[in-house]
């Protein structure tokens, strides 16, 4: 315990500690703390240039080009979605791996979607003159209001200009320290151009997953797409084929998604006694009915693997989530850390207006811990764990709130998100009837557990109808699995969907308002409170702490430092790297400890001493899934695709001596392509500007 | 959460406040606390009679005689075992009920068996004479080795004298601060004699379970038989059918299955941090795998129900524990008494030895933390979660032990066990192997997960095996699920283990090894030091507070005082009863909120304001479900059968404002009998010495 509570005490405290710690924005990157321990200093080209080259995946996960005309590297597993919705019952390329021998077979990827951060905008001062004065329960609605309007005007503002138009997005940093616009130029059109077999890229699999040493080709290749025609990308990054060695620097660019190391006391207390309990309960169980939905049939399988996979990821990322809330030291160390801010508010008078932060947060947090049960139910709609269920509801929503002025509506439906919403309607991605069915059943039968039987949305959903039946008749009878059906609806506004007799539309008509209704609570009585909670102790951190911190992780684009490094587990080295040799002695023949046979083939071709996967020390979490990993020359020396199991705790704190990212080595990439996939064409156009 | 505080504070500091609290074993009743808050002073001759009549099933609930030849009141829950073995594919009792309508109909419940305690010896001036000395890592053994050679001496003693033989226990109360033997008279022959259908002994369900209010006939009649005779019980006790009226005292005698209120914080630690969320994970997983198996086909419904019903049921109470584990005010609590009590002992030079005892515990739970996991799965068995085995294991085991002295086995093979567990070898309970493939492939994949595919013994048990194969091949190849195979390797001893080529012996076999140390390692690291240490706390709390406490629950005799109450939740008053006529307003026609057909029929001849279930502030917990609820002159006024879902807190404290134990209404049984079932036989016998 003591390990832990030094560390995060240091943490706590000083957040610009010696650590190879933090997620910085590139315009405020440690400049100062990385020339001090490695040697190097980033000059402002060098950010400009992995800024250009590194992509967000609108899905969740990362990725760079890696050539001038569009090619994408990112992980296996970020692509998988787009990989399964590209197999067939009898073609299955997550099993078998793809290959675009040319470009016209280059597979479009339907929901799929990357960014390139471009600009950025502070708007702090702006959003703070809209609110100046409001109450917290109309703080919220204040925000959302000006915000809105300030993405509408940057979008605006962007199609008239050169390079544009551009996406333009609200953003939060610092928990309401600062706010900002952030200008995305979007490439809609992704294809997946190459993916291993799933047994080498997530060998190992769940029983593998954050563990360390690993043997995971996890990558694939996707390119963007832009006018029909592969996209310019003059920002791209280079190989490093030989990759780093212990100790040398390594940077990581990418997206990471969330982390709460600036939360409060009561704050993580919700978490831990009422949201971690409640979702890791709610996902074991959906993973045990997937797992043996998935042993009815090859079919079940197939098309249950993507979204299992996601699952038993989540859950093992809960679940250590959850042991570091469980670990006393950690409420211990951020309480110390919380103590000390606000001795520091309460003996400076101009802090004064930050002083009574803590105590509105913690009574927000009370409210917020009795409600968030429904809440995720209803208005998240766990209740109704279903692709059809999210579609109908998106049209429900948008017809009511496209009527409304742009400012009024739920964030999801302004008119910058609705771009996005139509690709989503209209992607031919395949719907499977019997695994949806087991979804619904599932979270309807546990809605009915949580909420109770008599209440009475749970009366008005069910009916005399049994979970089973409800979930057949509602998947079975609605037609939302056909894009044409869906984007008549969308396009027929709120007269269609008032005509609509689609039982998925109707239920979700009837949930929306209750819905509706919590929402609005929550904004009021948790949301607004806890946001004029959080910038008020911003305010105070930054005037105690100097403005050296880094924020907590919002899937927006940060750069980390670090070194390619092991670790001690139980007293013991963990070398910072595995041999492909070691994959082969391990191989079972059976899932998931499989080797394709076209490795098991091509194995007397091999150097087994070839570097597989290796570690280092960069801050990283999940969002920077194919992130690149760069050499002090911007090379890449790496592909991110896991933490050890010791990084999870990063959510909450880090701990250089036991957090560790995970990446594919580029000698493992190289030989893929080189011996065992048929990629020249590919190597050749990667490796054209050398 | 000062509402907890409070009571859990008054709990803690004085164990005999005013609440109705506590689960008193019957040689040491509150009679003052009694008299004082009722006016009702319960005598010897109360006690004897109670004692007498109230039986333990083995299987985990409690039961009473009911008539003077052999007639058992239980729980419909507590029969549900029994009841599927009985059934077939074809003749679902559980589904349809069961009336034998003579004797030669009454079906033998293969694994069931009743208990009756006639008498007790308090033996701790014994044990702690043979254990005088001794380090922490002996005194495990040499109390083991007493306790066993008192248990082999008594039941040796009893064989001799009238009323004998006796099957004689060790127990432990107050947590090492008393040792006791307890006598029993079994009966092992136990027979089926009425169940109503599943449907309105659990009418509402798992949605509904520790709810109230509540419309269940959760009973079933049983038979105790000796020699193949109806068994001759006089102590039996009868029906006051107009049952109680609010504020009318309650008392309950049964066995309550176990209770944590004397742990010290480091013990609750392990349980909130390692404990409940490793079991609670699991069993959701295996809840979401079996709901999805029953839905394969009715006979997988069938085959699973039984267990499942457990499992949802352990489910909700241990989401309710960890809830209460999870609530800073129980940590606050118990550490304030924990507080008080060490400061006392350090204030007392006459209690110095019990001063290190608290510190003791806490360097041993550190060890249970690390070692908790592959314990539960390889030691308890849980990475093997299948009937067969278990039969394999005791096999193994029991083999190998019956070579050894008796005072040198592991507790289960001593030979007051080997009754048991030879009865439980030639029961003729159905195995069905489907359903055994889906708990063991689900057991083998998460021992793997959690003890990680390099863990040795992982590497023995899978080989390059899947979990389903694995599964398939040990159930599918296995001859244990016939009794004669099963008594033939018993009968055989470690030459037939040895000799056998069972794939479920060889692998219980391969196991042994690996869960011994385990469990070696346990009792001198854990297990020993701290029984040593709540020795040492017992004797200090007997000193300072005196001997007016109860000790924490033991599934062994004891009485619980109250009365017939509401209470108030969120404001609202809860009426202590409901009426029948409810249940047909709330039935919908599907599981689990189905009204049998017979019910139907018979609806228009019941009254529909015949009262259905009940609450009192009994202070009771798992164990005592299926005992009787009795009126001041001892007559049955009511049948347990759950609580509500604030008492599942009960396991750490007990709050008399919102803990409500629910039974069955003498009443409902009355009309079941005598309106919808053809139960005139029944009630005549019951109501024979009226």
């Amino acid at each position: 315990m003591n390990r832990f509570l030094t560390a995060a005490l240091a943490a706590m405290v000083s957040l610009t500690a010696l650590a190879d710690e933090g997620m910085w924005t590139f315009d405020n990157p440690p400049r100062a703390a990385i020339a001090a321990k490695y040697g190097v200093t980033l000059d402002d080209a060098w950010l400009d240039r992995v800024q250009g080259a590194t992509v967000r995946l609108e899905g969740g996960c990362t990725g760079s080009f890696i050539s001038a005309a569009g090619l994408i590297l990112t992980n296996h597993h970020c692509a998988e979605d787009c990989i399964a919705q590209n197999s067939t019952a009898g073609n299955d390329f997550n099993a078998a791996g793809y290959l675009a021998t040319d470009r016209k077979q280059e597979l479009r990827c339907q929901e799929e979607a990357v960014s390139v951060l471009v600009g950025t905008e502070d708007v702090t001062a702006k959003v703070a003159a809209a609110t100046a004065g409001l109450g917290a329960d109309e703080v919220v609605a204040a925000r959302r209001k000006v915000l809105t309007g300030l993405e509408q005007a940057c979008e605006e503002a962007s199609a008239k200009t050169k390079g544009g138009p551009l996406k333009c997005e609200r953003l939060t940093l610092y928990q309401g320290g600062q706010y900002w616009l952030y200008k995305y130029r979007r490439y809609d059109d992704v294809r997946l151009v190459f993916a291993p077999e799933r047994d080498i890229a997530a060998f190992g699999g769940d029983p593998d997953n954050f563990q360390f040493p690993r043997w995971c080709l996890d990558m694939s290749i996707l390119r963007a797409y832009e006018d029909g025609k592969p996209a310019q990308t003059p920002d791209h990054l280079r190989f490093d084929w030989d990759g780093a060695d212990p100790g040398d620097p390594v940077f990581v660019s990418g997206h990471p998604g969330n982390t709460d190391r600036l939360l409060t006391v009561a704050q993580l207390e919700t978490q831990r006694t009422t949201f971690m309990p409640f979702w890791l309960l709610r996902f074991a169980e959906l993973r045990g009915r997937l797992l043996q939905f998935s042993k009815t049939s090859p079919e079940a399988q197939r098309t249950a693997e993507a979204f299992l996979n996601i699952i038993e990821n989540s859950i093992k990322v809960r679940r250590k989530q959850f042991d570091a809330l469980l670990d006393p030291a950690l409420f211990e160390a951020v309480g110390t850390a919380e103590k000390s801010l606000r001795d520091a508010v309460a003996a400076n008078p101009a802090l004064a207006s930050s002083a009574g932060a803590w105590q509105d947060i913690e009574i927000a947090q009370r409210t917020w811990r009795d409600m968030l049960v429904p809440y995720i139910f209803i208005e998240n709609g766990a209740a109704f764990n279903s692709t059809l269920y999210g579609y109908a509801r998106d049209l429900v929503r948008a017809a009511a709130d496209r009527t409304k002025p742009n400012e009024s509506r739920l964030a999801e439906y302004t008119e910058a998100r609705l771009p996005a919403l139509q690709q989503n309607l209209q992607a031919a991605a395949p719907v499977y009837p019997d695994f949806e069915v087991v979804r619904l059943s599932f979270s309807l039968e546990r809605m009915r557990e949580w909420l109770g039987p008599d209440n009475p949305l749970v009366r008005k959903v069910f009916g005399n109808d049994t979970p089973d039946a409800l979930a057949n008749r509602l998947i079975r009878q609605s037609a939302l699995a056909d894009p044409a059906a869906r984007i008549a609806l969308y396009a027929g506004g709120q007269a269609a969907i008032d005509a609509s007799q689609d039982p998925m539309i109707r239920l979700a008509a009837s949930v929306d308002p209750t819905a509706r209704a919590l929402r609005k609570r929550y904004e009021e009585q948790v949301e607004g409170p806890v946001q004029r909670g959080q910038e008020a102790i911003a305010k105070a951190r930054f005037a105690v702490n100097g403005a050296s911190d880094y924020p907590d992780a919002t899937f927006t684009l940060r750069l980390s430092y670090g070194a390619m490094k092991g670790w001690k587990e139980k007293g013991e080295d963990v070398r910072p790297w595995t041999e492909l040799g070691r994959a082969f002695e391990r191989a079972t023949g059976q899932m998931p400890f499989r080797i394709p046979d076209r490795w098991l083939a091509a194995k007397d071709r091999l150097d087994i001493t070839t570097r597989a996967n290796f570690t280092t020390d960069n801050d990283i979490v999940g969002g920077n899934s194919g992130s690149p990993m760069l050499s002090t020359k911007g090379e890449i020396v790496g592909l991110a695709f896991d933490g050890n199991i010791h990084s999870i705790s990063g959510s909450y704190w880090f701990d250089e001596r036991m957090n560790r990212s995970i990446g594919v080595h580029p000698a493992l990439i190289r030989t893929a392509l080189e011996k065992v996939y048929d990629g020249k064409a590919l190597l050749d156009e990667i490796d054209a500007d050398r």
